[in-house]
């Protein structure tokens, strides 16, 4: 079924000014430019097929991301696709243990990001000469081959080829229905596009109004900076959602560990789910910390769009220092690498809530979660740690992937949300293809709308 | 006594053919090529002084860091350096947490390391303005001051800035004796260069003979890649050796968690003091589950020459998952961070062996660790955990830092070794400056060794 050699990798610096309108603002990045490092693969078959693959970016920096895809290119060029999907394993392997380009990384940083967008450009691919969305390329893959194409370095202490394997095979009970039940109702998804930092009270007040009349029953707050405004602010969409809808806090890594639980002790009359990168992304301990400090307020932890890579997943689930997991569909080294923390969550029974947004994110993850659902968790509810402690969280207390409403409109094939739902995607591929017009307008630092930017600010 | 505003900042890809040699092959860099993205930084000041930062690389994606030194540049040019070392707390924050390039690290791979060069370029032209080695520019620096160059986010949970104050203040008694002590014998050090794992075992025992003639009485020895080579290759210098001499196991990061008890119960009658990298660099508690294992056998953990920041570092020590901590002066973000690893260290009471080696890397990190003699550890002898279980140790075992013997002929102050022992530079500045000549000749791609390697690999 798959065929062609690669005969050509080309990677170009699309960014989109969101800084002017204060989106995507949140403690730590004041005044995120969303961008991506936009990757293209095209075969010698003569299907015509591209792949197209993406990572995610915050601007400056996007020019470092696309050298390291071009670094990272000698290893795809001229390679049959059959061989890279064959051994798939073998394949990332090489990619991401280049015996000099592996001291950059390694699996960590720009190389792994450039690692993610080439590799979600082979999966694109690989989907599209299918003739399937990822998600049902994943769901219907033989559980055997979709092992073969995970790399278990450095995680064997917590899960085996054979442990992995013996998940996706129980996986297989009820998929059908499971399947059908996407396609009907979609997978639930939170709104995190109410309350960026950068929002004025007047902004976040509308945006709110307007997601509940749109159905969100799930809402997403930054805080972090300022702990007077974070309680006015949080007061302030409570009161606006009421008692019953879920609200979630975000502090993008603001706080050190003991500021992380005093400061959260202050927020917990708003009664948040869960409290997102409450510190460094690579303080598996001081997560730990944080996590058993805040349980008795019924607040979680979540983390994960930041965590380079499996070993730090692995951790934190061995330390038991999240109660959410956040997987990133570009920062991990791309399907391979998110699969198997979609199956150390599973054996370690913790609810995966991705991280997404930005350029593509959601486009990319839905994919992912929509798999994890059908064939892996097979639940759409939480694990029971905070029903125990807090009994009113039944309710509400669920699966979901995050969603924020901006820049989908220039991909070919957007995100569908339906009654606050992520609605599986039908065409074929990895939704990851961008609008041409649209790449070429916000080519960095030649598209039309840079050039009049950057004249701008000349003058 | 700090002068001038930065007027130019200039970074080179410059590239050695170490791999025609099989120079620093190890079991997952099997063909390095050893190099260094080299920056330069003038100032508007009449003395006309430079500053020369390096951040070590492998080859292949050295034009990667290049171009992040280019993305941090704009933070410094047009900077008074009495501004950036008069609130280098600040600097350091303000490079390490733009709000956009935060995204592609943060404080971590190709970001970090370009961080890395370009501060370890401030730090020379600070101390060449006063006219001091960088060791001495440290150990004369009043504690206060020195606390203040220092970025304590995410690590106040082990160290806060009072804590890094007392351990500084308590470091200036004896601190002239100390001084003198280096002065007249230098900081001990250990060789590499015998035993890379691209070295047949004549070049091996030709290289041994040669460094115990030397008077070298510490050796490393790679391992890892199969399990017969390796046990042939230790016994064979261990029966060099013999029993006395110390000699420690490096695996650069090749093993899983179990793999890596397995293999060293293995190699554990060649008595390695420690074993370096058994695992992923990310794997904190990885490690600390080896070491566990390993400290019946009488063998330590030795780690540090990946851990990308001190937030890795920070947990490692609170961990227990290192007996050896080995910080490297060019992954962390230059001596304002190595300086709060000392001092982490120092508290949970953990010998610090640098790692050293590649492109200078001998050059910067001595200065790093005779200022941790004088100023931070003040003792040369190693904590007592292995001598309560082999008391054979006691004689032996010692702090030290690695040495290997190559390419300092490119340097312009190459490090001096004495009876095996670093010698405490005594020219200005962090000994970064490499010689024009070197630095013309191998840069890559046009350099003119490169050149010819390139025209020959085309023929």
């Amino acid at each position: 079924m798959v065929r062609g050699r690669i005969s050509r990798l080309s990677v170009r610096d699309v960014r989109f000014p969101t800084s002017l309108g204060g989106h995507g603002s949140d403690a730590m990045h004041t005044d995120p430019d969303y961008s991506a490092a936009y990757v293209v693969l095209e075969t010698d078959a003569e299907d015509g097929l591209k792949g197209y693959g993406i990572t995610f970016t915050l601007g400056k920096g996007t020019e470092v991301v696309v050298c390291a895809v071009n670094a990272l290119a000698p290893h795809l060029l001229n390679k049959d696709l059959g061989d890279i999907v064959g051994d798939f394993r073998g394949f990332y392997r090489q990619l991401t243990s280049d015996g000099q380009l592996r001291w950059i990384g390694p699996e960590k940083g720009v190389v792994h990001l450039a690692t993610a967008a080439v590799l979600n450009a082979v999966w694109d691919l690989w989907a599209k000469q299918e003739g399937k969305p990822l998600w049902k390329l994943l769901v219907d893959m033989d559980p055997r081959k979709l092992v073969s194409c995970l790399d278990f370095r450095y995680i064997t202490d917590v899960l085996t080829e054979e442990e992995a394997y013996e998940i996706l095979q129980k996986g297989q009970v009820g998929k059908k229905e499971r399947e059908e039940q996407m396609l009907a109702h979609g997978y639930p998804a939170y709104t995190t596009s109410c309350a960026w930092l950068g929002y004025s009270d007047a902004t976040l007040k509308q945006l709110c109004s307007k997601a509940l009349e749109d159905g969100w029953t799930r809402f997403k707050v930054k805080v972090g900076a300022d702990l007077q405004d974070d309680i006015r602010r949080c007061r302030l969409i409570r009161n606006m959602i009421g008692p019953e809808k879920t609200l979630m806090m975000d502090a993008n890594q603001r706080w050190d560990v003991p500021e992380a639980v005093e400061w959260m002790a202050k927020l917990a009359e708003f009664k948040p789910l869960w409290i997102e990168e409450p510190t460094s992304p690579d303080d598996i301990l001081g997560h730990a910390t944080i996590s058993k400090a805040l349980v008795p307020l019924g607040i979680g932890v979540a983390t994960g769009e930041q965590c380079h890579n499996r070993v730090i997943f692995k951790q934190l689930l061995q330390a038991k220092a999240l109660q959410f997991l956040q997987i990133d569909s570009c920062r991990l080294g791309s399907v391979n690498e998110n699969l198997s923390v979609l199956l150390m969550a599973k054996k370690f029974d913790i609810p995966v809530c991705p991280h997404a947004g930005g350029v593509g994110l959601c486009e990319l993850v839905q994919h992912l979660i929509i798999f994890d659902f059908v064939s892996v968790s097979a639940s759409l509810k939480d694990r029971i740690w905070l029903h125990l402690l807090v009994p009113s969280y039944i309710s509400t207390c669920a699966r979901m992937c995050e969603y924020v409403d901006h820049l989908h409109e220039h991909f070919k094939y957007p995100v569908i949300i339906k009654k606050a739902s992520y609605m599986p995607p039908k065409d074929a591929g990895y939704s990851t293809e961008m609008k041409e017009e649209s790449v070429k307008k916000h080519q960095y630092p030649d598209g039309e709308v840079w050039e009049k930017l950057l004249a701008a600010q000349v003058n």
